[in-house]
């Protein structure tokens, strides 16, 4: 049995422990193909690692920034796989990438403070800077010849302006930023003295041609001002043991990082077993993420092909990602109206495009997860074609 | 073996496991009697529930206010053990009573609000006020006769108060508090609309004749500002995988909580390895909560006819906790000097009481957890012994 069969996929482990919009929150001959966790179990490391770690019993406190060897783990990854030049002292281990995103924001906005926060993107951004007092403005984030068109961005700064929020790769539009456009929002944050919070959590998830790009590769002293996050779930498909991390370039940031995460106190931190868990991530589940990667790139060839093919609906092959953003403008209907005729009529499940979960340009939109097996896509796509054969035979 | 004998304490284990100023963290040959977190290995209850539940290889989204199974085993926990009605879906668990802390001052603090916290009491009440914005207001918490002394407490009543802090049982003077005093503190709750902090972590660890009264247990109308917490570090041994709960008897007080807390973005949460493991503590580890007890109060009446025979020292039993609070105001001393005295001449590591960690109050006192082996206290009392003595002779 291959590690990306069929036959991998637990569905009844999935209907117990599956939630976020996942299949232990919908009703059985339902679908989901909606939050971005995969449906296939870990590489067989990360249980052995965890079995391994609590056989002495011992769940004693750990350091307060974090084990070194996970430290270490984290830095490694940075620098071999994306060539990120971060010491492991500037490497915070945490409870999930959105808490890195809370953390960073929290520590350098303040009340009143602007971010620029692209449009459509994940939630996690704007409720990040809003959490922390501060304003999001919405920059479109418009795809034109296969890149996304920054030739206004400069325009949203202001005097308020204190942050600019980078998802790269960018989900839900699944873009990898090229040079040019990584030089251009450095030279932005250099020149009104910005901040970036820079989200990597999908860098491992590469799907095309074009290598993932981090605007840390763009030199270290030009980043002191760039706060990034890292996350676990999307490439190790561990998102319940909620392990993250944050790092950066400069120590005076880091120490700010460190009072505003709670980290000192107890107050923050992340549990001894993701950390464990998410040592043997990056140490030995590598080859699992390499293989899961192939298949995903057989998944998304197919489902882009199969649903340029249904009438009303088009999408275009992310970049990276396993996520798909489907134009449903066609169609008429409302995202959310959409979606919820998916799932009455097709029993297919799928994220709304809704402005509560991207912002106001998901409008005319949904989102797909295509991390499941060929078949179950599959049987999700003849859902979704049979779903908008009667959408169209309606209006 | 025994469950709390000698040969039960894994020295290598812990001098690799356990940080926070613990074997981890100490030179070889000190013995450190530091933070409250035991030396013994937990139930095998609850490497075996961890063991089994990553046995298929998923670690998917959990429940964003938990598992049911947990929040519920918690409200049944609460109900049988403390007398306190709190229905499960008032109940959500969160990554350490720490964090609890710091959401609960957030959720009802104001920046500029007042809160008063005893003094001297664990820094983490101090430090969640300090982080919601609010201005802690120190309560001098002098004990006369055996019991805390509250009669100045309305004094420290101003118009800008918002909050009283609860830490019961108390620690570190290990008191439980008598339904007068908690009549007291929710009256003044009653009279100027104050928010109750109440921090009930050290509720199972109950050495005295005196039962623990939760301030819940006085009617869940008259706690509808009691905002609560529980932790699973102390009575369990699991401070590393981070476990703790809030709740509260009003609806609307939990659906702010659920706002501050983050989990409704996943910003917050808890790790499900950590629930899993939580819930395996309260629905089958009792038994080694309660031998765990029986053993801890034979080190307790140890150790305080030892410490009280010492010259320049005094202690009384506490009625809870595992923690002993030293005077040793007749060594002249500081309590940072007498810590570093003791490390260097006896090789024995204890907490200072000092402003940071307790407050003004702690001035004079220096903190010793005795949730060790018999053999590894009386090690740590002879070297206590040898320093007190090594002192007087030099003064």
């Amino acid at each position: 049995m291959a590690l990306f069969d069929n036959e991998s996929v637990n569905l009844p482990a999935l209907r117990k422990k599956a939630y976020n919009y996942r299949w232990a929150e919908v009703e059985e001959d339902v679908i989901p193909l909606t939050a971005a966790d995969p449906d296939f179990p870990v590489a067989r490391e990360i249980p052995e690692a965890i079995v391994e770690y609590v056989e002495d019993g011992y769940f004693s406190y750990t350091p307060k920034l974090g084990l070194p060897s996970f430290r270490e783990a984290i830095a490694r990854h940075l620098r071999e796989q994306k060539g990120e030049e971060i010491s492991p002292e500037l490497v915070l281990p945490i409870d999930s990438a959105a808490r890195g995103m809370y953390v960073i924001a929290q520590t350098v906005l303040s009340p009143g403070d602007e971010a620029i926060v692209f449009d459509p993107v994940d939630y996690l951004f704007k409720n990040a800077v809003l959490a922390a007092g501060g304003v999001p403005v919405f920059f479109p984030t418009k795809v034109r010849d296969g890149r996304v068109d920054f030739s206004g961005l400069e325009q949203y700064i202001t005097p308020k302006t204190r942050m600019i929020c980078l998802c790269n790769p960018h989900n839900p539009l699944g873009k990898v930023y090229p040079r040019e456009d990584l030089e251009l929002i450095l030279s932005l944050s250099e020149r009104y003295d910005l901040w970036i919070m820079n989200d990597e959590i999908w860098s491992d998830i590469i799907l095309g041609e074009t290598p993932f790009l981090s605007i840390l590769s763009l030199g270290a002293e030009r980043n002191r001002r760039t706060l990034s996050v890292y996350g676990f779930s999307k490439a190790y498909g561990v998102a319940g043991l909620r392990i993250g991390a944050i790092y950066c370039t400069d120590g005076e940031v880091f120490r700010r990082i460190l009072d505003t995460s709670g980290v000192l106190t107890t107050a923050g931190g992340i549990s001894s077993l993701s950390q464990v868990a998410g040592t043997a991530c990056l140490d030995k589940a590598r080859y699992w993420t390499e293989a899961f990667l192939e298949h995903l790139r057989g998944n998304c060839a197919y489902a882009v092909e199969r649903i340029n093919k249904m009438p009303l609906l088009s999408t275009t092959a992310p970049e990276a990602t396993y996520l798909l953003w489907i134009d449903i403008r066609e169609t008429g209907m409302t995202n959310t109206g959409f979606v919820e005729w998916m799932k009455q009529e097709a029993r297919l499940a799928l994220v709304a495009g809704s402005e509560t979960m991207f912002g106001p340009g998901g409008a005319g939109f949904v989102r797909l997860c295509f991390a499941t097996s060929r078949e179950i896509l599959k049987e999700g796509l003849d859902r979704l074609e049979k779903g908008i054969l009667l959408l169209k035979d309606r209006f």
